[in-house]
């Protein structure tokens, strides 16, 4: 599994002596997730060169990505909304070794869009589905292809979408069989269940 | 509007009560829904027999329908689970002299059934969408029709669909644009929306 | 329908490079909803200079609005404070070539204010209510019109009031029959729906 | 205030041991509420004799009721399914000794109902709104009437209605002023209120 | 009733306009509440000075206040922190010509400070109780003072009291009979039910 | 701890299954809590015999119980409502060898009963605090004595007490410092939180 | 993936004439779940006799299993309590023709309970954990095993447990990675998430 | 029990007149908790240099600690991100004479961390555990301890640990024997609450 330090909860001083101590004490890739600007801005130059950061996914890493491990991964997006969560999923995947694609703004309303994007999507080992709103397109998604699926909720939106409870209730209660769900907004979490199930790819236990 | 009564909330006797004294004060057309067996096996065999009964509706007509009225409403329905709400619905607008047509089992997780009776569902002047889990089927129809769509939640479902609120929130938060929803389970409610829309067949107000 | 981007989740870079791609590729009206005040802040002079821009509903227009089509909607909105979803629902339908009235300030505390416009209310097409707190209005008015009534519920308020479940779950379980409802604070969603409804005008599909 | 006793959530053992203990012990007048008709079906046939039961109101009255006092009250219902809680308080009144008038099936969807009957409910020192639903006629009431007005929120309905949350939160949020809620299809304790507020009647304290 | 402006939802412009009008238009006095810093601060000096800022209570008044009444309420609060809340029911009062006593920190986790002050509270003709937090005041109050009582719950506090629901809920189902129960921070409300029920000092309506 | 079996969520064939085995493979005192009675109905004689049960917890005891153990702990119930809950309390701690005694109908709307009883219950080493509504028993006592104070909510009540939140809330927000809760309706849980403080009367750790 | 029909929400007829339909228009394997026993008591006995009924699961199934499929999965389970959802993933995979073991009774509060049986869930390809209540067996579960982690959260327990929500909350909010959920009590879903899973071991998708 | 002021929801001014008057009005110790920044930025430095100031817990204290007494805590905290809520905890044992030691990030995801510390942790007569999202942590530590264990549920976290409600209830869920809980964040509770129960170190009442 992945290395991770999920940063936001951590106060801006934790979050240095953290980058600190592991700049130092390994050479091993480490994964930084859901970075604040501020704790960004207070790191000390020195510390911040070494870390490889993006902000869209708000994630950065420190001594590089893991080495390449079989399998792929899709991730579909329904909106340009769920940019950010889709490449946090993303961004995990790469770090770990992961070949990875992203489909964004397929969302059901415009099913033609998805139709079009359907051979691609099938051609994954895995599909990893970001959507707020409704989140409809899980249950689209999960009808239509028969690779492991996990959705990912997210808080985009206002009124009953705020926070993201409609999407997490509506991918739990999904029509479509066999979908699995994370978080609100864990496009991490998403990734790490996608490279558990990568391990399959070796062939069953015994 | 369709004179209506709410019968589930009122004990037997106030049942009984206001069928006789419908029956006797008035030879207009009366709607009864939401209607208990308790409250129909309590009532005297000469108020029983004026009765229309419909079980699946759970609903009952008194004094007959009112005369026909132009235009077509089709109600589809995501699974058989749904069924007792879209008859609900139908009942209702049979009730109000509409012409209905209804369309069941076309959940959006085997989409391609969907889109088989596609062509039935857009020579509607109204649509109304009955789906409880994600009500995902809210959001596809709403992006394949142009015509007024009106969602009914429905409490079918366990886990966080219990009660329908996942249903209701995944309505209200639809990616399709000008989808208008009524209260779970309300097919009632839904119809009498139909009603109100279809005075619009006779023209603009001025 | 209108063609529309929601703005809000979208982050100021994601909302730059639409509004360029759009003033390039396509001259048909766009509508902008629910703009942030620092996404316009950071438009480049020469894009903003494109723009309808309007504070108080929080919308802009691109390539003006749509050819007028038959058929009068009324706004109406309890108090002051709903002014900013009632505009939004008023610039969607002037967007989409509808004629459109408004009517402020006439929250059911003070019943006689609303009589008094009645006339007025009675003289539309369809009616959009938008009310926010116990959002009784809906219920007032849909007693009071037989044309579809359309209700917003509004986040205005504080206590149980926050956020507008209150309004939102008021409208749905409206005692009078027939109302539609749509998310909170969605006058855009509800101006949609009365797009879609007066297509009706046109007379029955078949 | 009057003495009463909780009945629904004891058991039949502790229902029966109380009755029997303030038969002998005292004279006093005694108000039982919520009484469970299992309670009921299982007390000594000498014991039942002892109470004047009212079913519709699930109260039981021992050893009469209390002197006459000045002062009027009149219990508002919007619907005949309301009548229940409606029935409670005006028990408990009566009980208290106060003078109270019942008027029953105003709700606001038929706004002329309620304006037939103003005359009546603005002749009370204080009214008492019972209403379930979207709980509408709390705040029209409270716009017409300068008295004291007690909001009664019901359980009755189904969806969101259901349990009474939504007609509590409409009333607390009522854009009507100076009107106060007590718990859900609590008649009694809007009856209490009503005879704390009487006792105004006899003048200011110093 | 007061003749009163609930501001927090108003945008600053909005405010001015309102302000403006009511400076010219009238000579009644008029109360504001929930007044933003942001809307005094862009007020015109003009203006500004013809208001009777209080900040605590986020209050303003306009033309002074109206004439005396008889009759005397006490605002007991359970901590400092409820202090703002009591402010506005003892503001309003005050607006109101109605006599009222404060009674500050009288929390029951320390019953005794409640005790010494019992003398003062019973000679009130109405008591406003404001807590957050468990408001377990409001039942103790409601058990050792005869007069109407109206329960103010606060949004003071953090975790499972956060935003007031707790002491909201814990008001309504309070062991103690005929309590009374307004809007979360509600003072406002409050002081309009006493103001309300003050009416009665008159004698019976008949 | 108590070796003890939850039943409620279990079959009847596993109930009977676990006594049997306990019957036969241990001569421990073993406790079980919430059994339901027609797990009782269905269990064979033979086994019926064997167990020690009280209805009122609802609890059954085989084997016998504990040996005693130094130190004392009070049960106050606010009222015969939550009778149930404190026994259940009562009987884990007889169980487990604890001394108990139990002081009900103590609510804090008669303040002057629970101040009657105040001396026997400070001369206990930990107080549980049994109470549903508003629960606000809680914050009285916990400023009423410095031990141990352990707080149970229960589900009693109707409306916004429904399912015990609001005492549970309650207790969890209480003004009175260092009270701790446990689960609604958990007096098991209670009195297994008192044997674990119990152990300290042995002197400190090290 | 598995062919299943959702019975609860069904009608009892709707049930008969599914079952009658499939037995007549295939031969292919169908799977029952969530079966009422009144669904079966009307049964016809030449329709009853064709199902192979599994009461704990509340599963039945017709024409037989599917062909056997390579990968094993263990379901573990928290408690007896939770055995029956364990068993409705069991009979699910039974019928998927994949190889599934189960343990149960392995909640953390026994630490050394699950320590003993880790070697078997090791060997498992992928490991279904269902548990109620706080669900910290999910967790714990996730971070001593690396293979594919389902977690059914399930509706067992009282008081805040209720229905399951804060099981299904624990567990999307585990602090272990990559582990991913389904529905409340839906065992059905897990399992045909392993079977999506399951298709990975013959290799990548390219 | 900690002479204690709540200081979050106090005004500047509020706080800036307490701090005064307790400065001069005694010398006994005081302690303030949840200090806002901003409070203390307007504080004189006459009077801040009087505060010992501890910017992680937020906490202040006035007038130096109370004098030892015998027993040791230990506060367990699953993150580094809980590290604030327990430094909280340590103040207010450490204003209030009780040694106390403090081990963190040893969350369950990582068992064998916990378990290398379990000497360390059973060494102590009181168990406080910090932990936020799942809170597992509170049921594994609950199976390894016998010595009374309070759990603190932090609101540290997304998406459904937003606020701390999954950990609160997961808590107060627990499946091992025994344990309570404080409101969410409230460190100081549970420091109060192993402050009551210290007392028991002295035997017991009678």
């Amino acid at each position: 599994m992945p290395e991770a330090v999920l940063c936001e909860p951590k106060s801006v001083e934790q979050f240095a002596a953290i980058v600190a101590e592991l700049t130092q004490s390994t050479d091993q890739p480490r994964l930084f997730t859901r970075v604040r600007s501020d704790q960004l801005a207070s790191l000390p130059a020195g510390l911040l060169e070494r870390l490889d950061i993006d902000p869209v996914s708000r994630t950065a890493i420190l001594h590089g990505v893991r080495p390449p491990r079989p399998g792929r991964v899709t991730v579909v997006a329904a909106g340009t909304s769920d940019a950010a969560v889709a490449a946090e999923a993303e961004r995990t995947l790469e770090f770990s070794g992961v070949r990875v694609e992203s489909i964004v703004d397929v969302g059901v309303a415009g099913l033609w869009r998805l139709e079009e994007r359907l051979d691609e999507i099938r051609a994954a080992d895995i599909v990893i589905a970001v959507a707020g709103m409704d989140a409809a397109l899980v249950s689209v998604l999960g009808g239509l292809v028969a690779a492991p699926l996990v959705a990912v909720p997210t808080s985009v939106g206002y009124g009953v979408a705020t926070g993201g409870s409609t999407a997490l209730h509506s991918a739990l209660a999904s029509c479509a069989q066999g979908v699995t769900v994370v978080n609100i907004d864990n496009g991490f979490g998403a990734a790490c269940a996608a490279v558990r199930m990568l391990s399959l790819l070796g062939g069953a236990a015994e």
